[in-house]
């Protein structure tokens, strides 16, 4: 997409191949910067500290993280070290472990020195795919968006409410939950963003609201507090989100704050999409609640918060007295009765078992069989 | 409660009679600052600006805010007007109007030399009168606890959630939800509070945890996103809130969020309990969601948030990119049916018109009478 009218990626490989680079997002939206990563440890910090962040575009860092990684050595102990390093930095979204996972594997079964073009080539189709698929969930979403506006008596735009970020910034390109309201908008349907700032970290408010204004999209920045507020006045049409997890059985791991916004998407007769690519499907598991881990993040997250200063330094306050503690869960588990449908790249899905495996038939069989 | 180990109210009236003392609550949990009002237009703008907040305490701020207007000017004229003021200042707690008006009329029937002196007694009896009802509620939602308490298998604290801040702060001592959880400390029950923080203006985060840790309350602070996952996980017991106005049919109108968390206990099977004293229930109207009118506040308040920064000054930072818009409701209806039973200061009601009015009796029907 976009930024000061110039298209952008989220991640690449520099011209001459020396390094990654990346739009680091812990800067936005107070400064446009990119960021250089150059080996394993830039990689895994760039993760971690969430420069970069969504479920998918941390599955195609990864997969840069090996290249990196291979560069500096190519032999199986440093592989298998890498991987395991990779993989332990974000515990909840699927996609990474299967992006490591995958790669790590292909790169043992060839020549050490043969790894780090490989890594970096594969790093670069995942981005490519990951383009692809989005575009894709997209097209899909924006037939609901296009539903919903011929049902719409009025001249009013269709309100959509988004929690955290799950725009281009999450992926390599075009985003999940936002593709729709993208494909909607260059269709020239009238479309309106309520987002959700989404505490702690504030994505909504620094990334979605910051994107949006980069496309042109209108939108208005809210507390995460007052969606309900809203859907019962009938000022949301929609609600799309992403999902860091989708269950086989169709729960749905996203952001914390999630759960919320679906009991009052549910409460008030609005429809609860959550979109995703195939790759955040975690087959192996049915029950959402039991079965994904919840990552609990450093409690400053909750005590302290970013902002731009009145000099327009990015700086960090404190919000809470000296003495009192804090918790900070990452994400939460929104059953599947509250999810009204899936937006995927192959198309819409029931949050259920039977409608997921019969859009996904092969890689869900695959799975089976492996457990069995 | 105690400050530092010295007992303090949130108001009073200083030992000469000269000024008005509140605590300015724009400055904690940063700073403790008592502050001075000499004017009718002091005391507007500590209403306004929430250096004073909580339905029962600007109930009482305006009461001392028509005496302050009577020594300034004590005709008729200058009391309607400051009447009119006043209650201009905050259009959803019900209090506040009430508490202007009952004094506006009997201001109207005496002399205007007594006005000042009368207004004075008066605002200092609301005062007095607004402990006891707390200190009542907090008994009657002590014995909720303590059932909790006794039928827990196991000797972890009762975990309490909250949003906002219902404590001492918001009334004149002891606090409206967290009355029962002082009470049910000081009995020896263990208890620990999830504090959500409330956004926009965090008053979890700054006031409710300051007045906990201040008394030793065992609490953490989460962000208002968490509170779903806390209750689908077991880590609540019971949810307290406090209420800006309560509806003759037991919708309750609070500050904006509660709502949300309603939805989760009720989808969790825990208990959502709201404390308020009688003077919140508006008799006259029975649909929340139609009938009280949400305040709408200035978009700073999301786009902006102060803390105190590394070298300790309080500070305000920008949290969305330039040219982002906001909006900034302030309260949401949650209705009765989310609503486990109404702690006040007669003892524990359901949220349904027969139960409020068994309570109730008298008020109801002079309400009823008035209407007719």
């Amino acid at each position: 997409m976009n930024v000061d009218g110039k298209p952008y990626r989220t991640i690449w490989l520099s011209e001459n191949g020396s390094d990654v680079r990346i739009i680091d997002q812990t800067r936005l939206p107070h400064e446009f910067c990119i960021a250089s990563l150059k080996s394993l440890s830039d990689a895994i910090h760039a993760i971690r500290d969430m420069r970069v962040r969504g479920a998918p575009l941390i599955g195609i860092t990864a997969a840069f993280g090996l290249g990196l990684a291979m560069r500096e050595n190519h032999s199986n102990s440093a592989l298998n070290d890498a991987a395991n390093q990779l993989i332990a930095t974000r515990p909840t979204a699927i996609n990474l472990k299967w992006a490591v996972d995958e790669l790590h594997t292909q790169l043992l079964n060839i020549t050490a020195t043969e790894r780090e073009g490989f890594a970096m080539r594969h790093a670069q189709r995942l981005a490519e795919e990951d383009v692809s698929i989005c575009s894709a969930i997209g097209d899909h979403g924006l037939e609901i968006i296009r539903e919903i506006a011929n049902k719409k008596h009025s001249s009013a735009p269709i309100n959509i409410l988004t929690h955290c970020n799950a725009g281009w910034l999450a992926t390599a390109d075009w985003g999940t939950a936002l593709a729709p309201v993208y494909k909607a908008y260059d269709a020239g349907i009238q479309v309106h963003v309520w987002v959700d700032e989404t505490r702690p970290r504030n994505q909504g408010a620094s990334l979605t609201a910051w994107e949006l204004l980069q496309h042109g999209v209108p939108h208005t920045v809210i507390v995460d507090n007052a969606g309900g507020h809203l859907m019962q006045h009938g000022m949301v049409d929609i609600c799309i989100t992403g999902t860091d997890r989708t269950t086989a059985g169709g729960d749905v791991c996203n952001k914390i704050g999630t759960y919320l916004k679906a009991l009052a998407a549910h409460d008030n007769g609005i429809p609860f999409y959550v979109a995703l690519p195939g790759p955040t499907i975690d087959w192996s598991i049915d029950d959402g609640l039991r079965d994904i881990p919840i990552e609990e993040r450093d409690g400053n997250e909750v005590s302290h918060i970013m902002g731009g200063n009145s000099a327009g330094e990015i700086t960090t306050v404190r919000l809470i007295p000296e003495g009192s503690r804090t918790a900070n869960y990452a994400f939460d588990v929104t059953p599947r009765r509250y999810v009204t449908g899936l937006i995927t790249e192959k198309g819409i899905a029931l949050a259920s078992r039977e409608s997921l495996a019969a859009l996904y038939l092969r890689q869900c069989h695959a799975t089976l069989l492996e457990n069995s």
